[in-house]
């Protein structure tokens, strides 16, 4: 495990714009699976204005590991977000982009291996050790891509409804995420966090056991696993 | 998840020589932890034969992974059996082994980071789903390269008496053996197992769930596993 | 560059066997482009046994690199010696097998970089120096894979109707080879030679300048290069 | 050849640094050669206001390629510009810096060695087709690093006292430089150029024959090399 320390936000977030660019300029394809949610707004930020201004990095895909879908809509909560995020403001072309979604979620470990694994993905971790929809309670350490019912712990409902809008009648039964085990494939993993409300999580995942009650404890066994923190985050170490 | 299931104990003997060999062939110097124990003997009797025919690959340092001290002598359980089964018989030089010992064994993991990782660990399975010295209740998944205290578990001791002949009076307090943590961060890792009776545990530990009871089933979250098998081994798969 | 002094042909091949296994255990599609002509006789008798009592190895694509037309044949004296030294006594499927040939030889190097490039070529030397079909005065240094006139030099006509048989009838104006660019390009390359009459042309190709008047002397510059010798070939070193 | 074209040179010098960082944040020792001059200017300046922000990234060793002695001082003028324009404006510790010169000269190549070579070098192209000291009619393409006498050619005494800005007084008889086979063994070699003066030499050097009289054209048989241009420079491809 390396452990990159940052001053700041901002700072974490140029550092995560360089990991990613130097991943992308390999000269071959490049399989990257990224984040949605609040830590990489910054990042995107940044990562899409570099992105406008240089030539475009064909040679990357790039995959969402989890999906919540949104009634009958096209596209669920994380790609959505993503293609606000980044996508669009970035420029990237929709050929690049493979969403994993509730009709292909079987297949997605499978599609992935062929295509030589992914290179990377960047995580986010949750204030309760949850990565990708890997919430306590839901998935197994030997869980690969899987569909999580609402049936599986009482308040995911609820959860779902949240992050569709608050809107009842879009809500699903289920959503789906790439399990421990799927993503302990990737050949690199890097987690970022930020701020003193991750600092007591980043202490437990990463450097207390190694349990399916904080899910996120399981990168630890990662041999390649990059941890990029701002001080906050890592004011408890 | 590599599964190559070879016809016999031979055949799966020559293929593990053979997936030795040619990591061994890397023009670099080549790190290998390499297992004891019944498993390996006739690997050891083909490869000891063509290291004798062969220019010397000198670039190859060895590690054992768990050590059982024998009183007082100098060289443990794991280390003289390597040396009798492998390393006297190939003519491995001294300076190549870098012995796991009670003495050495809280910097073994910094030894081996700094020389850059071990390039690929062999390891064979109990029935009981242990790997290494990580047996049921011994070790936790999160644990590096960790000292076992025959405290630990009511039998232990019964198994090092056994371990160092039957002998009381030269059994130990403890053992040491690299934790589940330390070695998920091999590059690749290698497990081979052959017989009817090991079919059940590979089942169990290769397609069951990833849990402590089992623990080689934390190996089935490595990226990089080669489960190697004869057809007795592979016959519940 | 590594040097590996093998005491007799007999450990020559044993060794450039093992060289061959170990890079198609890697777990994950193989591309590799090997030798026909007198030097692998051995290597491929005892790799076609080794095939033949092991689990097939379906992982692995096999390239030759340069062909000589044979008449209105279909296969060409490369891929025919091939077929019958080691495809067939080893059961290679022919979905493994990918033919350079005079129809596809323009987009060969194409279509070996979108497969992620050959991940290593056993190469041969002739007395002259050359390598593949990149003989004295017949491709530069700069060269990619090409079609080769036999008004090139004065004496390739007679070179290719002794290659396919010494029948006027059958021979073609040209061959195909993959240039010394294009070989420089493949992961790691493997050249192997034995006997004395190879002693004198490895020494000026790997130790003294790098000229194409001895086209593999270019092989010097690859960064991952392995040189297999039994001592006859290494005595002049 | 990977081609990268960016619009400007201060996009190049951008996309040059999210190269290197890329490099840098692998979780190892990085080794990385380097060039002074004039083109990487703008590159340093960017990276040392970076460095400056972030986390000090110890795990990268630096390495100059050629060096012209200056009278008896201890250090030559290209890790005087070095230090000038990179090390010391990015708080570069001395420990990571490995000088060649005059004195060790003769063990670079086997220091790198040791070290598992240099994962990357960035090369700047001189309008002659030089890159590092390799100026036309000075090294051959077999050379490692080694020691260019003024002899070699009648106008190198001149460049040299030009390079130590004109005091006649403090030239030197030679350089020393890493030769194109110490070049070709790096694992990424990066080259870049901005502007139209370099036009005609990239299109020579990348895309005309590989001879000594273009030093760099050797560097088209490298299998991992990535050309970085501006437009201008890019204009004549």
């Amino acid at each position: 495990m390396q452990v990159i320390i940052e001053k700041d936000y901002e700072q974490m977030s140029r550092t995560a714009m360089q990991l990613l660019l130097g991943l992308m300029y390999q000269p071959k394809k490049v399989h990257l699976a990224i984040t949605a949610g609040s830590t990489p707004k910054r990042l995107y930020e940044l990562l899409s204005a570099e992105m406008k201004a240089k030539t475009p990095l064909e040679n990357v895909t790039y995959y969402n590991f989890d999906e919540i879908p949104i009634g009958n809509e096209k596209w669920g909560v994380t790609i959505s977000n993503l293609k606000q995020m980044y996508f669009e403001p970035a420029g990237i072309k929709e050929e690049q982009v493979h969403a994993l979604d509730m009709f292909n979620y079987t297949t997605h470990d499978k599609v992935i291996a062929e295509r030589g694994g992914l290179d990377a993905m960047l995580l986010g971790i949750g204030a309760d050790g949850h990565f990708c929809g890997n919430l306590p309670g839901t998935t197994k350490f030997g869980d690969e891509t899987v569909r999580v019912s609402i049936k599986t712990r009482p308040d995911i409902r609820e959860i779902l409804i949240s992050e569709v809008g608050g809107d009842e009648r879009k809500v699903s039964d289920y959503y789906v995420t790439m399990g421990p085990k799927s993503v302990m494939q990737a050949k690199h993993i890097i987690l970022f966090a930020n701020g003193k409300k991750k600092a007591e999580i980043i202490k437990r995942a990463f450097f207390g056991p190694v349990t399916e009650d904080v899910p996120a404890s399981v990168l630890q066994l990662h041999p390649n696993l990059t941890l990029l923190l701002d001080k906050e985050a890592a004011s408890e170490l």
